[in-house]
């Protein structure tokens, strides 16, 4: 049986669709744990043999998903203890803090496209350091330790004719950095998480994902250096909301006790007959259409800020 | 019977309710005529009566709307042929081209939500000639007969604190415009309707009306100058377009060979507990969403373009 | 004699034309003082006769200047001392802070030419309460006292049309505030003064003044309630640094040790002379040229933030 | 003697200061003409030995200037008879027309800073073909020839860590252009060139050249393929013009007829003291000061249409 699976770049949103089966899926962890005084929810997911890659739809690797539900709502310190928990997730995913590293910030996506223009700018408010470094050395930063971050915007494909990974290797290549940290939009199945999830992996990008079309992988493999993505889901799929609705109304359709007498017609249908119905009704009209909230523009922008400021703490070495 | 209507400000999509009934509304005149040499299709609305306009759900008036299936991707003129056609269409509904007037274009909306930033781009691109008649007179203009033009963007509540009807009757009051034309972004029900439509009226805007909230109708009315509304669809409402869906799959249920076992059962819903039904489903997240093409924020901005050009060309007397 | 003044909106820079002169002028006073803790130096300059203000080229009212040199230069709380200094003086010219008002802010010039959009930025950060307060009531503030703050946008001519003081009557005569607050961008004489200065005044806003051309006076007699200008200079115009050189020029070549011989020669020369000799030389082409610090854009963006929370915490009643 | 030569990025400006000497300089051939038809003056500077290139402190190579002076005016069409001459010019200096080519345009410069983002703008018009070509080859583009064309904007050092000499040598290993082309705002001794001028060069860009600080050569040398190098005066230097009009005055001295009685004593200033003198004059305020027209911000925008559509052209293969 082929799902219709929606599209998604939340590992944990992947894990999801086992949920009602109780199942546990041979190959990948999870761990969920809850700071209250910070109303954050971060769960784990490792993926750890190919089995578990296969089902999840996700390549190998730890997925760190940050749920905080206030970071879509402005407020005075631009969500300060979420730019902390994201320093931290990102110095456990980089390792050995006290050791000195070249840091390459890649903003991915679009600046002219709201919703895409999240790395853009996280990148427009990083602490570069490494031509300080270079020029003046460590003493014009007051500091023993001090990581040399770099960042480049590269734009998408039909800006640059250039596939995002013929640019990195090129700039990686050039510079030689410790680290890449690739920072993206990304699309969620589900309007819940949008503005308020961040996903934390060292797995990188790959074909596909994201807001924007960044067609081949940046991971350890391609670049040749440690990747960790960082993305906030800005938008959905219109056609995916559309889908879990009417999932929903067939569901309803089995269970309600209003509709006991549809149920039992719909029982008849099997789960494929149900998807293939659902699926034909969805307008193709709803191609290329995103579900976002009004205030997209301000969020990104406000988010953007939280994200930075995380990566900023996180490359510090204090 | 109250049915689920789904937001839309286009007089076009209310008349459409009604196509499959095959009923003609009393006090309402729709008439309708297509330009091959442009593929512009016109539709003009009239409602007459009091009756018509309760049916309808707008306020009585004149509604033209043109169908541009090309407007929504870029050409290199901008679109000229629709803006000629606009054109045409707002010196109808004003009258007398040759007639001197002094008139006042109002942008609605707001410039930092980008669906919404329609009426401030439209406004940022017209020919502004009311400060160079009274200063220097018609013979700065090199033309026998010149209307004045003057523009406003008052901005949106949440921004100014104030209602746009008391900003513009203030400053109607003060400078005394013959004409008031009203450029506004709109919500349609239809996204195949986003970005190819035009809707021109003589009814103002009212209440509810537009991406924002302009709470008070601008109208002849409140105003006391004729009031012109040239309005393009810009978003759709999330919970708009999945209501629809699910419609086609109730309708589907009914009518489906395949599924004629469950349509006997649902034949004995009636209609009211079938839109109950849909509305219960509708997440309440998707509030506050709204559906627009990934590439909004230039569509926006040359479709504002496109409409000024089309006001410009208006308000030149030749 | 007629002396080259150069273009400056700051009160300040007018009384500097006489120091040198070490003349006290009847019906101007002036006072100084320094606050260590925040490195902020405040002059007030209270013009109180006819006579004074035909000497300073200003109309009668205060004039207060907060000279805070870091305040172009970024800082992680957007200088809120220098917030706080501007929101007491706003709340000494306004008088009563415990009297609820309602207070219409206006952002003055063009926000499309970077050094002239301060007054949109300001007013894009603003509190906005009044339609809150009218709609829903104080209880909705959760304060016993709350200010009705409304703010606009106006524009300038070649944007609207209209003249910003019709824009302005018409508002506030339907919309009645007991007090205006006008914010603009200003010229300066010096480039010292650029983007460090802050001067407001109980004046109003006059002919020619701002950086853009907002023609007829915005005071408490055009207006009918009493208007409290706020301004920051931003550019200074090209001929004027021009010219001070070249005066600094000319006094040396009658001073300098080494140029005695060339100043008996100048000293033959009457001031007039001197004036007229400077002024011919001064290219044309320097006419609608600005001189502006390279990061401008950024420095606006950043001084608007800052003025708006002096604003904000002015129109607070605590 | 050392001259203050004022900053200048346009080798037209670099002979102008030769001209009243009258002289010749070896190694440097100058030839000009003149299109009436389109009102623009080409200069066309070719230095020749490494003697031009230290006379002139400029590299080798052949530098075109295209004077129009009504691009600083806008015009219905964006001045196609400047990008025409525009695509001319480049065209004659890559060579070889009828030969596919793989073209990389760079865009110099800050987008975040009004008079340097005319690189960035200009990358944002541009026909990108490489992507369509290595997808789905030549026929997706109907045409029998197609060039390769694809782009970056590289940020400025400041926003990146890193030289934008090393990011090119990365892309241009990876990618293989056959020629660069590199855009970027200059800055002009006179204000009299400012957004009417373009620079063509085959020389490419030098280190402290532009209005960023691109400091590491982009040159054949360097990137290892032709560089061709693209740019448009959008700034003076402050000290420059008030230095430009202080010699004015100095030598007005020495001439005028009302000064003559200066002049005998100006005589007996040498030439490194008139110079020495005026140096010490300007205020060091004026440093990171810059002269730009007042509508700059859409100045900036006009041009980098003019342009990119010069090089669309240019890169088309009839």
């Amino acid at each position: 049986m082929e799902r219709f699976q929606g599209r998604t770049d939340l590992a944990l949103e992947a894990t999801e669709r086992f949920e009602d089966d109780q199942v546990e899926i041979s190959g990948v962890k999870i761990t969920e744990y809850y700071r209250q005084e910070t109303d954050i929810k971060i769960t784990k997911v490792v993926i750890e043999t190919e089995n578990g890659s296969k089902v999840m739809g996700k390549p190998r690797g730890t997925y760190l998903t940050l749920e905080a539900p206030n970071m879509s709502v402005p407020d005075e310190g631009y969500h300060r203890e979420v730019s902390e928990e994201l320093a931290r997730q990102i110095v456990q995913l980089i390792g050995d803090r006290q050791k000195e590293k070249s840091v390459l910030v890649v903003g991915l996506g679009n600046r002219e496209v709201t919703p895409d223009a999240l790395g853009p700018d996280v990148v427009g408010n990083l602490l570069i350091t490494r031509h300080i470094l270079r020029e003046y050395g460590k003493i014009a930063m007051e500091k023993e330790k001090v990581n040399a971050v770099s960042a480049i915007v590269p734009g998408v494909m039909a800006q640059t004719g250039m596939e995002t990974l013929e640019i990195l290797q090129g700039v990686v290549g050039e510079t030689k950095p410790d680290v890449v940290i690739v920072v993206d939009a990304l699309a969620a199945r589900s309007t819940r998480r949008l503005n308020r999830t961040i996903q934390i992996s060292d797995a990188g990008i790959h074909p596909g994902s994201g807001v924007g079309n960044h067609r081949q992988a940046l991971t350890q493999e391609t670049l040749g250096v440690p990747v960790i993505a960082v993305g906030v889901p800005t938008v959905v799929d219109a056609a995916t909301i559309v889908h879990d609705t009417m999932e929903s109304l067939v569901d309803a359709m089995g269970q309600s006790e209003r509709l006991r007498r549809l149920g039992d017609s719909l029982a008849s249908l099997d789960t494929s007959e149900k998807y293939q119905l659902i699926r034909e009704l969805i307008s193709p009209q709803l191609n290329g259409m995103f579900v976002t909230p009004k205030d997209i523009d301000e969020t990104v922008k406000r988010i953007g800020f939280t994200i930075s400021e995380g990566i900023n703490m996180a490359l510090q070495i204090e």
